[in-house]
């Protein structure tokens, strides 16, 4: 197809696209005229992951760039490509000093090893977990993050990584992954309030009409 | 208590203190000399919850006001004080117009009635859903959040509700939900990226060996 039909299918418009070109995230088309390229599906198929990584993701570019390279980098294992998106998604954290940020690092190995989790020393929710855990302890509140883990990992296994095509193109994977991590996270939160608030109703017997009429 | 060791025992510099007087987020002391007022337990209790809210709730000074004047007007009950905060804390949602937004409006709502929940008509949270949905629904994403309502009320009655003192102190109250909504809400997300990097290495065989040495 042409660079309008590009554009029309994907809904890009057609001077993002040319900016998609020249920083390298979009591959050229093949050219079959002087003054005329062809796009395919592949090109779609970028598209769609550059808006996500964007749009909902929230990448700035040079992120963006970095998983784009990694999607292109076909010696990277379909893990590794799916990591890099994964860990630029995460937050940016303050690694701690001193004992309270050691000791909170080593609850969060150790939990992981305990669970038998694979995750790479490297990966950025362990510092984010950490981080989180420091706060949690200074102000007296309970640590032990077990349930959590176990309904993290019932919904990645029973949910999750069912619905990502990981054997398929690998920018459809890693687009699937990044769309799944941030909507569904974002779902989980709302519910997970709408969860206290009912329960909170629950328990200290507010009726259900007075709470209609409110 | 003087005001000196006030701040000694919360953290909380003098200055500091004053503002919150003037702003009427702390109630006066007792006057008990022409120069001098005594400040006590409750004082130290209202020191920690505004912390709470400003530092791990990120609310501004505005949205605190709202929150102290639902603690200290009796009146209101506990669930309502209680709901007053949480709504602070939810995110500014932009609501919808058009079909779409409909849709999955009535998708929240008829999830919600599906699952019993008690939740006002009013929950901001139905919003952050709704707007998450429209997106899930728009990229063609599965827009069925049945097992990620039941693992969050799952976590919400087991777990998170147990560790809320409802019945003490107004204040103490509001301050374990504002910690516990935030902080468990965030390394609940740190362990869901966790679990899918492990479950990710697991489906697609990567050694733990390799990857602990990464």
């Amino acid at each position: 197809m042409r660079m309008s039909q590009l554009s029309a299918e994907s809904g890009v418009a057609i001077a993002t696209i040319k900016y998609y070109l020249r920083e390298g995230l979009l591959h050229q088309g093949e050219q079959v005229a002087a003054t005329r390229a062809e796009y395919d599906e592949s090109h779609l198929r970028r598209l769609r992951l550059i808006r996500a990584l964007l749009e909902v993701g929230r990448l700035p570019i040079t992120s963006i760039k970095k998983v784009i390279e990694a999607v292109d980098d076909e010696s990277m294992s379909v893990h590794d490509m799916l990591g890099t998106a994964h860990y630029a998604l995460s937050p940016a954290v303050e690694t701690g000093e001193g004992e309270e940020w050691v000791a909170a690092r080593e609850q969060v190995d150790h939990l992981l090893t305990e669970l038998g989790w694979q995750v790479y020393s490297t990966a950025p929710a362990r510092d984010e977990l950490a981080q989180t855990l420091v706060k949690i302890r200074q102000l007296g509140l309970n640590t032990d993050l077990t349930a959590y883990a176990e309904a993290a990992y019932r919904l990645v296994t029973d949910v999750e990584l069912d619905t990502f095509p990981l054997e398929g193109p690998r920018d459809t994977a890693v687009e699937a992954l990044v769309l799944g991590t941030v909507l569904y996270g974002r779902a989980f939160d709302a519910l997970r309030r709408l969860a206290q608030e009912s329960e909170s109703a629950r328990r200290l017997n507010v009726s259900p009409r007075g709470r209609e009429g409110a």
